[in-house]
C-alpha cells in the first residue's frame, strides 16, 4: 500500500473506486484488455459471498453442477432474441489442437443453451421435474468499456437453470431467486437492493420476465446487482424439453435462469467506501477484527503481547487477524487497515493492559467518536454486539442515503433535474418510446418496477398517458 | 436409472467404468467432442473433495485467488519447454466482439505463465515472499481421446502457485505439497497412493523437478492423481520475477507449481467400484447415509415413519438421505444406492421398529455378511462406528490389492512379464533410452521414484548397469 491519499468521492468518484480496488488489493488489470485479476483480498470477499449465496440456495433445494465452457455456434441461434442479444459480444475458439475447427465454439457467455439441451435429454417425466441446478462459473462477454468487477471480459457468477411443470412454478421460482438475492443483499452485504420488475427494453435477451434488485452507488448511481428470469417456453421450445404429464401426454416445460456475478463485489465497494477506503460489512469481511498491539520496546512487548493472545484466544472462530509487522508504525498499520476496510480493530497497548481493556476503534465510525475501550474479561460479547452494531449502521446508513436521493417527480422536467444526481420515482405508461426519449434526452433508464408497488394510477410522467405504476429513472453503471 | 446390469469389471473394465460414471449421473457427454458435463451428484463429491483441499491448503498458509481464462499466445512462448509441452492442445481465441484479435488468446491450459506475469508485478523485496497462491478453476487441453473424468478438454482443477527467496523454500514447499495431496487420497480418499518423483521424461513442461502420488486403479493401471512442480528459476527468468534481498540486490525467484484435478473422481471410481456400482469413502461420499422406509400398507407406514423421523433427529449434521419415492420398491431402490455407492443403507420396517432396531447394510460387503441390527436408541454412535470401520476397510483392500499387484522385478523379462498385469519395481540407471525401451516394448512408462526408498544399489533392469534408485513401471491412464 503506498501512503498517498486516495482521490476524494466528492471530487471523482470514479477515480476514487479504481484507486481503491488496487490500492485495497482487491484486484488488478490482467495483461489481457479487460480482463481482471481478482487478488487474494477481493477473492476471500467472493468467497463468503459464494457461501452466503449457496447456503440459501441449498437451503431451497437447488444442487450445483457443472457445464462446458464453450458452446457451439449453432446452439446460440436456436433462440432469436438470444443471439441478437448475445453476438456482438462473444469471444470465438476457431483453433482447437492446432486445426480450424469445423464449427466455432463460443466462450459462454452465459449458458441457457447448453443447459437446456442437457435438460431436453434428462427430462422425461413429470417426475423429473423441478430440475433446480446452478453453477458457479466463468463467463465472458465482450465489453468495449471495463471497469474491475463493474463490467469486465470474463467475470465471475453463479447461474440458476430451473425447469418446471407449469407457468405458475416457473414465476414463483423466479420470484423466490429474488427474494433470495434481497435477503442476501439487505441481510449479509447491508445493501438496501430495491426489487423488481425489469422493462421490455431491459429484460434478458429470451426472457419472458426479467426481475432484478437495483442498488444505489454513493454517487446515487444505480447498479444492477442481481437478476432472475422467467423465460417462458422460449427455451423450452427451441431446446425441445418436454416432458410426460401424468396423463402421458407431452408437454413443454418452463424454465428460469438467474445470476449474481463478483459485480456484486464493486456494489459492496460502492455502497459502503469512504474517502478512507473501504469499509466492509462484518458478516462478509475476510477480517472481521483486526489486532494491532502496540509497543515502544521489550518491556512494553512483554506487556502487551500476552494480553494480545488472550484475546486472540477468546475470539476463537472468528475471522481475525493480528498485525505483527515490525517494519511498520501503528499508524501505518491503522491507515493500512482502514484502507481495507476491516470493520472493527483493535489496539491494545501497554496504558490498556494496566487498565485491564482492550480499545475497540470502530471503521464505520472515523476518530475519536468510533473509539471505546472494552473490559478485556469481557471482550468477546462486547466485540460480537460491535460488528452486530456495525452491520446495522452500515444498512442504516446506505438505507437513508439512498431514500434521500430518490424523488417522488410528477413532471418531466422534475425527472430531467432529479436523473442528474438521484433516482426519479414516476409513473409511466410502460411504452418502449416513452422510456427511450428519457434515455435520449437525460441517459437514465427505467431501473425497474418495484415489487412493493401502492397501489393507485397515474399518467405517465412522459407521455401524460394514463399509467397503472410506478418505476425508477436512473442513471445506471 | 435403468435396471440392466453393468458390465462387470472382469469382463470389460472400461466399458464397466463408462456405463457407470452415467448410470450413476457423475457425469454425462456434453455436445462438444471430449467435453463432459458434471452432473449435480459427480458435483458434490468434487465439492467435497475441493472442501478437504482448501481446508488443507488455508492450514498450510495458502490463499485463493483468480486468474484470467485467456493468455495472450506470446506469454506461453517465454518459456521455451512449456510452450514446446501445450502448443499442440491449446484451443485458441481468434474472434471477439466480431473482431479479428491482434494477437490469439489462448485458453489457460495452465497458469505459470499469466500468473508470472503478475507475479514479477507484485513482488518487490524479499518481505513480499513467500507468495503462496491457489486458484480452482477451469482449463482446456485439447485432447484427442477423452474419458470422462480421467481426460477431457475442459476440466476443473486447482493450480497453486509460489514464489519463494530460495531453492530449498521452493523444494521444501514442492514437497509441503506432495504430503498434503498424499494425506488427502489416503485419508480422505481411502486412495493408498505412492508419492515419488517424476523421471525426466515425464516431467512438467518447464519444471526442474515434478513430483506425483501415483494410484492404481482396479484394472491394476496407474493413474497420476496429482502433481508438485519446483520450477526452479524457468518460469521466474522468462518473467523477470525478481526480489530486493535485505542486502538490497536484485535476485531472482524461485517458484512451485501444483495441482489436482477433477481426474481425482475417476480415481475413486476406479480404486474402490465394484460390480454393483461406486463405492464412495464416507469421508467424501455426497450422502453416507440412505435411509429407507419398507412398508406395505397405511399401517404399517404408520409404524415406521416415526421411526425414520426419530433415526433422521439422531443423525442431524450427517449427510443424509430418507428414499421416501412411492412408485419404487424396495429392492429397486436398494440397487439404485448401491449403484450410487452410499457407503451405508439403513433398513427401516415394522419388524425392525417392533424389535427396536435398524438393519445397516454396509456397500462394501455385498449380502447378509455386511447387515447389521443396530439398536435404535443408540444408532448414531453405531452409524459413526460402521462409516469409521467402512473408511478404514475401502482403504486396507486398496492397499491390499496394490501391495499384491506390486512385483520387484530383477530381469528384464521378469518386467515384461509383470507390467502386462501389474506394476514393476525395478532399479533404474535414470537414463531415457532405457525409459523409452520399456514404453515401446510394453506401453509401459516410468511412474515414480519413490520418496521412500530404502537405500542401496543394484543393476539397471534394463541395462544392467549401475543403478542408485528403484522405479515403478507400470501401464497408465
Amino acid at each position: 500500500m503506498s501512503e498517498e491519499k486516495l482521490t476524494s468521492r466528492s471530487e471523482n468518484f470514479s477515480e476514487w473506486y479504481n484507486q481503491l480496488v488496487q490500492r485495497a488489493e482487491m484486484a488488478d488489470y490482467a495483461p489481457v484488455r479487460g480482463c481482471m485479476v481478482v487478488r487474494p483480498y477481493g477473492w476471500a470477499l467472493w468467497e463468503n459471498i459464494q457461501a452466503a449465496l449457496d447456503r440459501r440456495f441449498k437451503a431451497t433445494g437447488h444442487v450445483n453442477a457443472a457445464f462446458p465452457l464453450f458452446i457451439p455456434m449453432s446452439f446460440l441461434e436456436k433462440e432469436k432474441e438470444h443471439v441478437e442479444g448475445f453476438s456482438p459480444e462473444l469471444a470465438v475458439v476457431t483453433i482447437g489442437g492446432g486445426e480450424t475447427l469445423e464449427e466455432p465454439l463460443v466462450v459462454r457467455p452465459t449458458s441457457e443453451t447448453i443447459i437446456g439441451h442437457m435438460y431436453a435429454k434428462w427430462i422425461k417425466s413429470y417426475r423429473d421435474l423441478p430440475v433446480l441446478i446452478n453453477q458457479w462459473a466463468n463467463v465472458v462477454r465482450w465489453e468495449m468499456r471495463t471497469r474491475l468487477f463493474l463490467r469486465t471480459l470474463e467475470f465471475y457468477w453463479q447461474e440458476g437453470h430451473t425447469a418446471h411443470a407449469t407457468y405458475d412454478e416457473a414465476e414463483e421460482e423466479t420470484l423466490r431467486i429474488l427474494d433470495l438475492y434481497t435477503d442476501f443483499a439487505v441481510n449479509e452485504a447491508a445493501v438496501p437492493v430495491i426489487p423488481g420488475r425489469k422493462s421490455d427494453a431491459e429484460k434478458f435477451a429470451g426472457a419472458q420476465r426479467s426481475y432484478t434488485i437495483e442498488a444505489m452507488m454513493g454517487d446515487t448511481r444505480a447498479l444492477q446487482a442481481g437478476t432472475s428470469h422467467n423465460l417462458g417456453q422460449n427455451f423450452a421450445k427451441a431446446f425441445e424439453i418436454r416432458y410426460l404429464d401424468d396423463q402421458n401426454e407431452l408437454q413443454y416445460c418452463w424454465t428460469t435462469s438467474w445470476g449474481l456475478s463478483t459485480r456484486f463485489v464493486g456494489a459492496i465497494i460502492m455502497t459502503h467506501g469512504d474517502d478512507q477506503g473501504l469499509i466492509l460489512p462484518p458478516r462478509l469481511a475476510p477480517i472481521q477484527v483486526v489486532i494491532v498491539p502496540i509497543f515502544r520496546n521489550d518491556e512494553e512487548k512483554s506487556l502487551v503481547m500476552p494480553a494480545v493472545e488472550t484475546l486472540k484466544g477468546q475470539l476463537e472462530g472468528m475471522r481475525l487477524k493480528v498485525d505483527e509487522r515490525t517494519e511498520l508504525t501503528p499508524g501505518f498499520k491503522f491507515n493500512d487497515w482502514e484502507m481495507r476496510g476491516v470493520p472493527l480493530r483493535i489496539e491494545i497497548g501497554p496504558k490498556d493492559v494496566q487498565n485491564g481493556v482492550v480499545t475497540a476503534a470502530r471503521r464505520d465510525i472515523p476518530g475519536k467518536a468510533g473509539k471505546i475501550a472494552i473490559p478485556a474479561a469481557n471482550a468477546r460479547t462486547e466485540i460480537e454486539s460491535l460488528l452486530t452494531n456495525i452491520q446495522a449502521a452500515l444498512l442504516q446508513r446506505a438505507t437513508d442515503f439512498r431514500d434521500s436521493n430518490i424523488h417522488p417527480v410528477d413532471t418531466y422536467e422534475e425527472l430531467s433535474q432529479v436523473v442528474q444526481n438521484g433516482w426519479a420515482f414516476a409513473y409511466w405508461c410502460g411504452s418502449s418510446e416513452c422510456e427511450l426519449k428519457v434515455k435520449e434526452d437525460t441517459k437514465a433508464t427505467t431501473r425497474c418496477i418495484p415489487c412493493d408497488q401502492q397501489s393507485g394510477a397515474g399518467r405517465c410522467v412522459v407521455c401524460n398517458q394514463p399509467a397503472a405504476e410506478k418505476v425508477y429513472f436512473a442513471k445506471a453503471y
